[in-house]
């Protein structure tokens, strides 16, 4: 018997997502090592970072290797590829199309396009290149939570004519709450009836792990998460939380558990992310995080209060 | 207009299963300032500890004076007491019912009994007692993940005919999902349809505040919650999620915000609770937390896989 959620993937968000935590600052030896474990427990995909070009971005010479993925380099971290597939993330105006090899010479299986409601037809094009390619793609619509509904049946119309594979539903603030995807899962598969989905869950209320175990019932298809959780700003739905639950024998548990305990558990002790009450204060206000993530950087990291009034007292508003 | 969470209570628990974390070592600072906290947000009850009786507990000499609560010494604490009712915790066999003054002579207001499954006629004769002697009541029933139907549907028959006021839905151990909880929600209307209802959940698989909405948003009425989540291992549904979400014009997050900055961030550093992978791995084993409390009491307390391979190969299960 098929279960509910047997047709759900887990996208391993843990490179590419963390990165923005770290820099992108993981070692060889650490990125192998979640190859390995992510392998062995039957997750599907691993995001292993973007592949945005170097030229088309500022900073670029602090990030580490993953924010610019590169298949010769690919190719020694992991010789040898197995069951979990590549993805790798692309924002638009970031990504110079001659990196990208055609996939049967490249490392890489699977390319999401990142993009806000008023690129999408930007984003379709670049997917249209990708799939031309070879590549599986996905379409990865940010800030949901901030478009007006007009908006989005307008650009439900370009979708459902692309060749896209799977559209995902977005919560970059991470203040949709169950009921909110619920209608938003409706809506989606109501206008784009012929394309499979995806959903990609912030932490701020503790509601990953909620909100994509209710997308995966109601017949969401592709999961985003990372190992402990580990994501920008409150972070993600947690890797371990949907091993243990959505229903495929291929998933174990047990290797992403060896995982946190070796990597995890000493990168968090360096590193935060999680439920930490300003990036919670974004959450229930549905802003992006950075005024939370700034704040974090400061001495007054611990003022919640002072952190409260500035972003809910329109006079001395810091939010934009 | 009601909006469909507008009839909802919250019952903030800090104290009472906080001080399973802690021994009950809060100062009276801690206590005043969490009630007046509480009192300005707009919390309905403060459950400030155990009525039970120190002649029925072993170990009752350590532990701080919420677990054994008094009257005369709630009246120091609380001289001005306002808005937020006070609320004691029982369990049986350990209440002595000569402890208990009739309401109008007590600082409390509404008593809980807490029981197993087996135990609901004897908790149902100590909510009798303190029925009549003016209190508002609540039979807890604890971990029901473990409870046969037919078992729930016997003690149904004698709660329906009982005097308590509010029956709670109790997630002991944290494993229960949302369509778990929809499933018993149903069923407790459909059984008990002149009895109000309450929640009490655990957050092992980060649930808990997801939960709580989906019963709030389902009728429940009483929602039970901790600042910061503090509880025992995996803690509790977060307080101030709570005030941001559930719709009630009383409710304001802010002087929580501040509890959390000036007492919660020091104590959190001293003790632990929250999610935890060995509390993680009891969850989705749907099993009582004590065996990840005392792995995280050990020197192996980060060793994951260790503690994952004990509890899931039967013949060296440390679990009972």
């Amino acid at each position: 018997m098929q279960s509910k959620t047997s047709h759900c993937k887990i996208v391993d968000c843990t490179i590419r997502d963390g990165g923005l935590v770290n820099n992108w600052d993981f070692s060889v030896e650490f990125v192998q090592d979640l190859y390995a474990s992510l392998n062995e427990a039957g997750v599907d995909y691993m995001e292993i970072g973007y592949k945005n070009s170097p030229k088309l971005l500022k900073g670029a010479d602090s990030a580490g290797p993953w924010r610019f993925l590169n298949d010769d380099f690919l190719r020694k971290v992991i010789p040898n590829k197995d069951y979990t597939k590549l993805s790798a993330l692309v924002d638009i105006g970031r990504v110079d199309e001659a990196d990208i090899l055609p996939r049967s010479e490249s490392m890489i299986d699977l390319i999401r396009v990142a993009c806000y409601i008023q690129d999408v037809d930007k984003a379709l094009e670049l997917v249209k290149t990708f799939h031309e390619r070879g590549y599986e793609t996905t379409l990865n619509i940010m800030a949901l939570s901030n478009v007006l509904e007009n908006q989005l049946v307008e650009a439900f119309k370009q979708i459902k004519e692309s060749v896209v594979d799977v559209v995902y539903i977005v919560d970059s603030y991470g203040s949709l709450k169950p009921n909110d995807f619920d209608y938003l899962i409706t809506k989606f598969k109501e206008h784009l009836p012929n394309k499979r989905l995806g959903i990609h869950a912030h932490n701020n209320l503790q509601l990953a792990f909620a909100n994509t175990l209710l997308a995966a019932n109601s017949g969401v298809e592709l999961l985003d998460s990372s190992v402990y959780g580990m994501g920008r700003a409150a972070g993600n739905c947690n890797t371990e939380l949907l091993l243990s639950e959505i229903q495929n024998p291929r998933y174990n548990v047990r290797p992403v558990l060896g995982m946190i305990e070796k990597h995890m558990i000493p990168l968090r002790e360096k590193e935060e992310w999680g439920y930490i009450i300003p990036y919670m204060v974004t959450g229930i206000l549905d802003e992006h995080p950075r005024s939370a993530m700034a704040w974090r950087a400061s001495d007054d990291k611990d003022k919640y209060i002072e952190f409260y009034d500035q972003l809910t007292t329109p006079e001395t508003s810091i939010k934009k």
